[in-house]
């Protein structure tokens, strides 16, 4: 077994004993050095955005010292759902590693899946009332600190 | 303007003043009250999931206690990007209002839009390697932990 596959799977293994969060865990790794852990703890710490890469990308961004994981690699113990994938692409790390598939985590009563499938046919504009009811409003209003943004000098990019 | 939207907006516009990330805010609402406020921290914080949405519903479930807002609504200054959208089902907010749009943030320099188009792609099997290489390993090992999961009497779900 790859050895950060291993650590990875060993926190999801660990998540099984206890009622923090499901079987999911994630590394980040940077020249061959874990620089971020992470275990699914939605459940212990009232956080449904812990998933075990979040919680992964939060910890090896303290420990870097930046935003930018660019050159970081991630080993997870199962395919990220949207939330973590977009995660992933907005930490820039570009080379995902993972074990079980989104299809074993629906197996298990997880939604990744069915949100995956969910932004798909939102892209096709097939909005669904019963999952989220996306409603515009104001924007004549909100545009603005877009603009201001726009014309700022010195900006924080990420 | 909404009410609930001008205090979206007026996080928005404040991030302008700062260099701590986007000019994004978000609000979530239950009962007619404002549980909780995000906005945009990616900079000043460095962490790239620290979006107003993700930032409103962490500090909405510290408010309540619970992972699960349901019944809860939100207001964002910028349609949510596919990490927002899927943290937002995660936490069964079922109902979103924004002002923004996707292309908006896009005109700005921020990558929302081109997430979703690359989920979009992805769900038809068109996998990108210059975004994102996804690398199959190990499932023989990590679906240990799931099969161990499901048979788990006490679970935590979410």
């Amino acid at each position: 077994m790859n050895e950060y596959m291993k650590v990875a799977n060993d926190l999801a293994e660990k998540n099984n004993l206890t009622n923090l969060g499901g079987p999911f865990g994630a590394v980040v790794v940077k020249n061959g050095k874990i620089v971020g852990k992470g275990s699914n703890c939605v459940v212990g710490s009232n956080d449904p955005t812990a998933h075990a890469e979040i919680m992964a990308i939060r910890n090896a961004c303290k420990e870097l010292n930046t935003f930018d994981l660019s050159g970081c690699e991630l080993y997870t113990s199962c395919y990220p759902c949207p939330m973590c994938l977009s995660a992933i692409i907005w930490s820039n790390i570009k080379k995902v590693y993972y074990g079980n598939t989104k299809e074993d985590a629906a197996e298990i009563g997880f939604r990744d899946d069915m949100i995956y499938k969910y932004i798909e046919r939102l892209s096709r504009n097939k909005e669904e009332k019963n999952i989220i009811e996306l409603i515009p409003i104001d924007r004549e209003e909100t545009i603005k600190a877009f603009e201001e943004f726009k014309n700022k000098e010195s900006k924080a990019n990420y």
